[in-house]
């Protein structure tokens, strides 16, 4: 089964949308490092959290790609924008459409 | 941007996987009804709850795939294997790899 994992990130007031745009500008340079999905979504309720849903080949590969240099850029241009409030939770990956 | 929905269900113990196989086996018939997603996910740090990402066209595709005769003889299958407890959230999918 994929690995699975779903963060939740909170931007400061006014700054969601560029958080947003730097999330998904590097999500097809993920698919090498053996991600499968990396869907970004904007919460519905406010106007500042974001919800990433990821699925890879394993959490291994998860965790490598975070010390990758072009993660780390991407990081490091979103990290100021972000208040700092974090969830996030692991799954197995069962199926469904598009996975 | 699509319409993103992220749910979750507690199954009755034991009955996880039957209930993960249900949902995926009807994933692909989302397709035509305007679903992108539909990923099921089983949550790592227990063995009853499942966690459910959706891309879908609109909101309105959404819920009228519920409304849908196989939808709900999924539905029909899955309710008995269920607790009751589910929780739900709505949002804009702003893009990433995969969707």
């Amino acid at each position: 089964m994929l690995y699975g994992y779903q963060g939740s990130m909170k931007t400061r007031p006014g700054h969601r949308d560029e958080v947003a745009t730097i999330l998904t500008s590097g999500a097809d340079g993920l698919k090498a490092a053996g991600c499968h999905l990396y869907v970004v979504g904007l919460d519905a309720t406010d106007d500042v959290t974001i919800w990433v849903t990821e699925a890879w080949d394993s959490k291994e590969a998860h965790d490598a790609s975070l010390l990758l240099p072009e993660t780390r850029a991407f990081i490091a241009r979103a990290m100021p924008l972000l208040t700092g409030e974090f969830t996030s939770r692991e799954t197995r990956i069962a199926g469904g459409l598009g996975v």
